[in-house]
């Protein structure tokens, strides 16, 4: 059997959220062997941005990425957030090294090609260009990567993408060469049977139960895109994926599982 | 005899320049083997500290690193500079990969103590401290290693550290396992004998000549640190410096030396 590897994915509110941030790496420092960690945007982009005097433009809910944006997600993002996480985790000796998907080739992209809507510099990943070779040296190292949601498109620019598509992609990638365990760690206690009840936690979802939850409509829209994602990952090769807190569903020493498995 | 290998620092007066950073950066991607980029940082960081209300504050021409700062220089040196410069060599089949030296704990330093100026966020590198491990891994994988001037403390706090010592300590460190050749990129076109005649190369200097060069009075403030750190490189294992302008100085096929050699 392959060795074990954590592909996990913090997201932007435990970003935003110093406390919860502080507690999830030094957590996330205890976890044993092989990991990789991706991390969100979180807020401050967008405050950056405005300091900056460039206005975040929204359709549909989702964010345009302008030229003046890539520029100030790839400071925030690929600097500011990467590399304080960098700089945390070494201080917890876990030797951190930061990445974007340009840093060895390692994700190449594809900007979004505009249909309806012109998204901008965002980066659609290309799973089958994914290079894990550096990846896994690095692993073999031990070393553990941690990917701020930027890509490239080969032809020197910058992309702005999904990080939990990152994760998903990566934890595919990677499930190759290792027995993969994907976490997307958030600020709820997992998938939600009813999204006002932060107790409602769901702690099986298969394709089957999925189909009822869908069919029942108790899926907040936000949780759908990690789901799709989740079995994604699950269908090409991922062993499991875990979706909880940030504070509660990294692998712990009762063996307990806090948050929603998928399978 | 060791592989050769090339740690090249490029200066930010240079990294302010697109015309001549895009130059430098396609004649970079051209030189053969292994090879390591040093960037400074430029005067984008103190644009856009401005444009965010954060004052830049000088003590005897040296910038102060504040809290505020350091986070414009990590976004601004770590983030911005560091993955244009990689998604530009990736553009070039270049397959660089962009580091600070908390990345991977390759570039361990200390807060400069307090003497009677205190700069703030600046690190001292720690030469006994450095991890060449990882970079070495990096350049047998056929990666090129692209520094930002950043390094940290080891207790998360990131530094701004100087580029040119960044790397003069790499150069020194990687000596062990390569023949190393130092050379730094600027935007005059070597060590002039007459700061105001941009053809007063002086193409060789040794400690003897430095002396001479010293007494006479002839050499401008700027290019001393420089030359300390050329003269500190080579009594350290480095085979030879070299000091010239961005876009004449890489090797090139005919192997005639553009620039000042210190030897």
């Amino acid at each position: 059997m392959a060795e074990a590897l954590y592909v996990i994915k913090v997201g932007g509110n435990v970003i935003d959220n110093p406390a919860l941030l502080d507690r999830f790496l030094a957590d996330f420092a205890q976890v044993k062997g092989h990991k990789v960690l991706i991390h969100g945007g979180g807020k401050i982009a967008t405050r950056i941005g405005d300091k900056l005097g460039i206005e975040s433009k929204y359709v549909d809910g989702r964010r345009i990425t302008d030229a003046a944006t890539i520029d100030v997600v790839t400071m925030v993002y690929g600097g500011l957030v990467n590399k304080q996480v960098v700089a945390k985790l070494q201080s917890l000796q876990c030797n951190a090294i930061g990445l974007t998907g340009a840093d060895a080739n390692i994700i190449p992209a594809v900007k979004r090609p505009v249909k309806t809507i012109d998204y901008g510099f965002v980066g659609d990943v290309e799973p089958s260009k994914l290079n894990v070779a550096p990846l896994k040296a690095m692993l073999e190292a031990g070393l553990t990567p941690v990917f701020a949601p930027l890509t490239h498109d080969g032809n020197s620019q910058i992309l702005n993408t999904n990080a939990d598509t990152i994760a998903s992609s990566l934890a595919t990638a990677l499930s190759a060469h290792y027995t993969v365990r994907l976490i997307y760690c958030f600020e709820k206690r997992g998938v939600l049977r009813d999204a006002n009840d932060d107790n409602a936690v769901i702690n099986l979802i298969d394709r089957e139960i999925y189909q009822q939850l869908l069919a029942d409509g108790v899926l907040s829209d936000g949780i759908l895109p990690k789901l799709e994602n989740a079995f994604s990952a699950i269908e090409s090769g991922v062993n499991e994926v875990l979706i909880g807190h940030a504070n509660d569903v990294l692998p712990n020493t009762t063996g307990a599982v806090a948050g929603t498995l998928i399978r």
